[in-house]
């Protein structure tokens, strides 16, 4: 067992490499590209797993993120973000090191990086598929954004399907894949030769057989989550992180355990349960090779800074449970988890670090 | 006007610096000890701007954060968390290095603080005024939790009225105070010698005088953001602290403007607009000394990792706002900002860290 005395993030490498092989095999079995997003681990060492796989080619979210890859490495990423001209500099000097890929979405964007742009680019328009975060509806006239120069170079459209997240089943996940398929399919037609880029964990993980999509790109399926556990992309034993904190209270007058464990840990995201409270993390049990879920369900149902607050309105639970001991609670958003806690402990106790700590 | 990128905080210490002064000079007037809560900013520097008005004294919300502190210097430092017995070690060091204040909520870890503890501290006894988190009812029989030895002195009672987060005037504001402070008088009297040590920013910026408290301990008063110009604890003008963030992208068919400014910036912390709505921080204009409001009002109402979608529902507005712009971001909660950025840019352009960079 870990010697644990304060809020650290457990990750299960074995789990993790079983969830990289198995997208990369769903990939290759499609016979798609696999480019998958690093913003969910950002973690040299991390990264590694996936080259292990053969893997070469990785997403990430912005600029930093893909300077902090390309020093361990990584000459083949996309940074799936609108391009922001106010960092040509530094992207200037990710160009002159290996390939990038960056996502447009307006002409004048475009004349920008065209006027600015040392060294040579693929470039992808992003499209709105339904999730209006970003990016054009797919019936816009593309043509003032589709540049054919030698230097900047237009690759095909990236689309993600961030509503999937508001799935709740197998069923609804498949729906919202076959709308995206069919616009990304209509697309296809006009514009043959673009390359489709294509990625969200509860598609990803749920569908098997991609029509009109050349390259998948999800990024949360390595580590999944609370969150996907909801949406139904994962099962509980294909989680691999899990936070372990101190208990550092008890007030069973009021059926709540305090532990060591707030929004500086795991972040403020948050899922409903049935009765629509918001749930910011799951108590499970801490074993001697990782963890596992507990007879009854008790949820970190209320979070401050540094507190967790757990209802345990079990009284046997609450007896177990003692202030000194260690706890285990699945994070809601591991990404976001992940970026709080700044690194990661397997479970043989070695210090994995993430690019916010590295080497801190 | 700085020259900026990327997401960057910007603070402004002159704002800062009188927040520091009326809040020091209201605990002077009161005759009480002043004592702030340092989670907030979290920054060696910053600690020296209340170390400029005389202060002393602080608090933190970790061990870690104790530590932190206590290395620049401050040797008078309360840990305002439930006492972690497996921090046992480090917390027997800070207590060999300068003057340390603890929290004790039971009598079992009280028990364990007399086993286990080198040199000598004081404590105080968490009270639950109505909030909930941690603490004992005022009722409680307290006698199992006083004890006088040497080396571990019971101080007196620290309250937390965090319920006042949920007040939206300044009429609510004093009723919760009176409130505490009628609890506080009554346990006053049963303990004369008791140390009452009170904090929360809604009440310490709001009441002028106060009964029956010793010490006063806020913390987010330096800074303030739109969660407390919500509540009515600051004006607009009292809050110090901006995000600038670069626009990546505009939507006027969908009244949206797209900034790099996300969950891994701002936390996902949110109020509510009139009608329910979500929101994650508020528009501002950026000045050559800082920022002002803008006539319309527009929220952050979407935010994923790295995205914040923007509300703009004003034509001439959304004309104004050009993809490549800096513009300002007020955040809903100062202090998860803070701690996610981990460095401040002051106006003059220095470069502030925080805990989580510090030298980075």
């Amino acid at each position: 067992m870990l010697e644990i005395t304060r809020p650290t993030l457990l990750v299960n490498e074995k789990v993790a490499r079983v969830n990289i092989r198995e997208m990369n095999r769903k990939a290759a079995l499609n016979g798609m590209a696999f480019r998958p997003h690093f913003k969910t681990h950002v973690s040299h060492e991390i990264g590694r797993w996936f080259r292990d796989e053969g893997i070469e080619t990785c997403t990430v979210s912005s600029v930093e993120m893909a300077a902090y890859f390309q020093k361990d490495g990584w000459n083949d990423i996309t940074i799936a973000f609108p391009f922001n001209r106010l960092e040509i500099n530094m992207i200037n000097r990710l160009v002159a090191n290996g390939r990038i890929n960056l996502v447009v979405e307006d002409a004048d964007t475009l004349r920008y990086l065209n006027g600015h742009l040392n060294g040579s680019v693929d470039y992808f328009i992003k499209l709105d598929v339904g999730t209006h975060r970003t990016g054009l509806p797919i019936e816009s006239d593309f043509s003032s954004l589709i540049s054919n120069n030698e230097q900047i170079r237009f690759k095909g459209f990236l689309a993600h399907a961030g509503h999937s997240y508001r799935c709740r089943s197998h069923g609804e996940i498949k729906k919202v894949y076959e709308d995206v398929s069919e616009l990304l399919g209509n697309l296809k037609k006009k514009y043959p030769n673009a390359f489709m880029s294509y990625g969200d964990t509860p598609t990803c993980s749920i569908i098997d057989s991609f029509a009109s999509v050349d390259e998948l790109r999800p990024g949360n399926f390595i580590f999944y989550d609370l969150m996907q556990h909801q949406i139904t992309s994962c099962t509980f034993e294909q989680i691999a992180v899990c936070m372990a904190v101190p208990v550092v209270a008890k007030h069973p007058h009021r059926q709540e355990v305090v532990v060591h464990g707030g929004a500086v840990h795991f972040s403020k995201d948050f899922i409903r349960d049935k009765n629509g409270n918001p749930v910011y993390g799951i108590l499970v049990k801490l074993t001697e090779d990782g963890w596992e879920m507990m007879e009854n369900q008790h949820f970190i149902k209320k979070l401050s800074q540094e507190h967790g607050i757990i209802g345990v309105n079990d009284e046997e639970d609450m007896r177990q449970i003692k202030v000194g001991d260690i706890v285990g609670i699945i994070p809601v958003h591991s990404c976001l988890t992940a970026n709080l806690m700044g690194k990661y402990t397997s479970l043989d106790n070695r210090t994995i670090f993430h690019m916010n700590r590295s080497g801190v």
